[in-house]
């Protein structure tokens, strides 16, 4: 069966240091990384959003390689995580894909750092996203983090990870948790 | 009051794909979100280790960049989780960094994507860790993972992260979800 679950990371619109609307570069490393977890907890797919042409062809380089080059033949594993990575333009573009895809209103999932009026605990998400025939799609802001009008637009905003007073996680670091959080396995341990 | 955890990011030794033992290059991204997760989950410090004198230069002048460099001044929040980290030629060798400041024996921790014998679970572990006046250090593999030695020689070896039949994280992946797990805030959701 599908997963209902899907992760975008975004490269635009998010913050930079100085809170100005940018487009971030795409890392290779976040790349593979969130492959990885997207791969190990079962999620249904990986949006990478940037709108920047040349990085768009480079991911779509760097997913054919996995998938079809050399890479599936030197690590197959990779191979079998990156068959679920896409690139869009946009975050409507992957909404449209999903709810395409299931015919149905996707639900929107904003992540970072501080608290918003609308957080919710991951708990309340995890139970929310048992509702199978719902597709929902969690976003993940690169830079300094989604814009606040992402957030606003949000279905719900996932309540940040709260560390011993310091917050600056990777967000490869954070998609790794929040995914463990919201859909591993709680018995094991 | 100084956490009685500690990391180690071991080098050597270690597998490669064919099971060799061998000794990894650092890779930086390690460094940097590995550091952020010791500092957001409070661990007393992070180990580099490797037992090859270019990467040990390498990473001295990583983390110099990041505490006293310009790096500190670009980035105060990197400069915090940077002066956790140390790099030390051998896992002893960090082993009796720990027992010599705590005065104690330092009980290890390997953890792996295979199941071992010995395999404790993360609720037994957290439960464990909260003997404060023990210090532990908490060993992950880099490459194909922690050798076979390393786990049977330590007191006590983690059960593998369970996804749903995909057993390959990337390291920066495992450290945070662990760490998440056995010292996260388990109210926050």
């Amino acid at each position: 069966m599908t997963s209902n679950i899907y992760i975008g990371l975004v490269h635009h619109p998010i913050y930079d240091k100085r809170k100005e609307v940018v487009a971030t570069a795409v890392t290779n490393f976040d790349i593979h990384d969130i492959a990885r977890c997207a791969k190990t907890f079962g999620a249904g797919g990986f949006f990478i959003i940037t709108p920047l042409e040349s990085q768009i062809q480079l991911v779509e380089r760097v997913i054919r390689h996995w998938v079809e080059g050399t890479g599936a033949v030197y690590n197959p594993t990779r191979k079998e995580c990156f068959s679920l990575v896409r690139v869009t333009r946009t975050i409507d573009e992957a909404d449209r894909e999903i709810s395409n895809l299931w015919q149905r209103r996707v639900k929107r999932v904003a992540t970072g750092a501080t608290p918003h009026p609308k957080s919710i605990g991951f708990e309340i998400l995890r139970e929310l996203l048992g509702d199978r025939d719902t597709p929902f799609l969690i976003l993940f802001g690169t830079g300094w983090g989604l814009t606040q009008e992402v957030k606003d637009s949000s279905d719900y905003v996932l309540a940040p990870i709260e560390g011993k007073g310091y917050n600056h996680l990777s967000v490869r670091s954070a998609v790794a948790i929040i995914l463990d959080r919201l859909l591993g396995d709680r018995m094991s341990g």
